[in-house]
């Protein structure tokens, strides 16, 4: 499975980085130096994950991955605009991320936040822009924005930062966990999958499995970077380990030990592959990404 | 004419206020906070100025306010974004604003910025919804969302930030000041009013006539923030005078002098108007508010 998986993984990102490039402005002109910033971070060595999620949630109902790749690209626009300012000195403080200063070590505090907005805003317009190419996928694409920016918002990613921000210090609570991760993370990744599903013309029923999914991955996902942050290889992360305790963060393994968090992490992995049951084989990378996820270095 | 279009823009304020009021969520759950300050900053007092453009777009082609609602709303939301992310302390460090202490003087800076990118991200969330609701104008309305994040992003609002920021304290340069003014206050300007005639179904060349319009007011519209930025009346503008002078901000007075400033804002005016020739009566206030924009007192 690891083999077939990272193969999958290694080809499709191959062709979102393509995109990507093909995407992104040149730095030049007076605002040169947000492009150089936003450019810098998008192409830090992400994973793609999220991408590669938008494409297989496509390709599990049969449509491929040129129909998504634009609004693939986007959410990674999101994603890289979210560390930014989550990297800020008001926010997590953080000077590395897989390896390099992170954006207001190298461009200046104004610059990075600035960079971080020019990132979202261009998520909107790539989605709206590639919408505006393709006839009779309108009303897909218009629900898609919808999805991606409420999952992207005070109801998704921006609520789940907030209360990882304000909880920071606290005494570890279930309840506020569950909040932070199924929001700060599982929102989005929930997003790129199903956004995948609907512009495939995937049936009602498949966009809520799929989303089902996504929720439960999402979920499996930060738990696997909260066990990262205290068991991780430093040198392969990029960044220090142990900044969550160091932090008061309030985490899966902070709430519940970390066997424990391996076990939640375990069934959300297991209901996730429930929910592709009526999916044939064209849903294989789905559940060889679920599997993956927990089982990942970096 | 002044009492003419004082009325105009209050019915309309009105309009949009109370559009606003429903569009937006009450502060609640876990995330509440964020969803506070997005209200704050949102209902301090604005003039709303972009989303009255908007509808007068609307209806210069025949259009009604209802048609543009909820994108007039949107481009309040972005407007409200840029001004929590201008203040902050790594950007202008603005204290107050319009009389009240600034977002992230009553929220902290972490909920500050997030508000900012709550607000973008559900101005987008707006525009997407409120055209899933709509049938038969998608395609507009993917126009309208690519012209405005073009408008607010790295091309234009994002762009002439990081200028305007970068280039505090250097030398008065006539091309920098263009590009800042056209850019940070002038494409978002423009895009209010020609996302209305868009919406509207105003043909091709109205709608290149009304962008024309729009360019053209946008930077009067600055140089007006300029001026006031030095003879305006403190009390009035409840925010200090004299700050760009301070910072060694680069405006129209500081390279032109305020006589040759308020000349090259009249030309501005004269041509926008000019730029609405083919249009009848119902242009009126869009040639009203052009006059009225740099005569305004806050």
């Amino acid at each position: 499975m690891s083999k077939r998986i990272e193969t999958y993984l290694e080809e499709r990102k191959i062709l979102v980085d393509k995109a990507l490039k093909e995407f992104m402005p040149e730095p030049s002109g007076l605002a040169g130096d947000v492009i150089r910033a936003m450019n810098y971070t998008l192409f830090a060595g992400g994973k793609r994950i999220r991408p590669v999620l938008c494409i297989a949630g496509s390709e599990a109902v049969g449509g491929s991955a040129d129909d998504v790749v634009p609004v693939a690209c986007a959410i990674e626009l999101i994603h890289a605009y979210s560390l930014i300012h989550d990297d800020l000195p008001v926010m997590d403080n953080d000077d590395f991320r897989r390896g390099k200063p992170t954006s207001h070590k190298v461009f200046g505090e104004a610059v990075a936040l600035l960079a971080g907005d020019g990132l979202l805003t261009l998520a909107f317009n790539l989605m709206a822009r590639c919408g505006v190419e393709k006839k009779g996928e309108k009303s897909a694409l218009l629900r898609v924005i919808d999805l991606i920016s409420s999952a992207a918002g005070y109801e998704g990613m921006i609520g789940g930062q907030v209360v990882d921000i304000s909880y920071e210090g606290k005494d570890p609570d279930p309840t506020v966990v569950n909040y932070i991760h199924t929001h700060k993370t599982g929102a989005l990744i929930a997003a790129s999958v199903t956004a995948g599903t609907i512009l495939a013309g995937g049936s009602e029923e498949e966009v809520q499995s799929i989303n089902r999914y996504g929720q439960q991955i999402g979920l499996a996902f930060q738990i696997a970077d909260d066990i990262l942050n205290i068991e991780g290889d430093r040198n392969l992360m990029g960044k220090g380990t142990g900044s969550d305790k160091e932090r008061g963060k309030i985490t899966y393994p902070s709430v519940f030990g970390i066997k424990e968090s391996r076990n939640i992490q375990r069934k959300s992995i297991d209901r996730a592959i429930e929910s592709l049951n009526r999916f044939n084989e064209r849903a294989q990378p789905l559940r060889d990404l679920a599997r993956y996820i927990i089982n990942r270095k970096l």
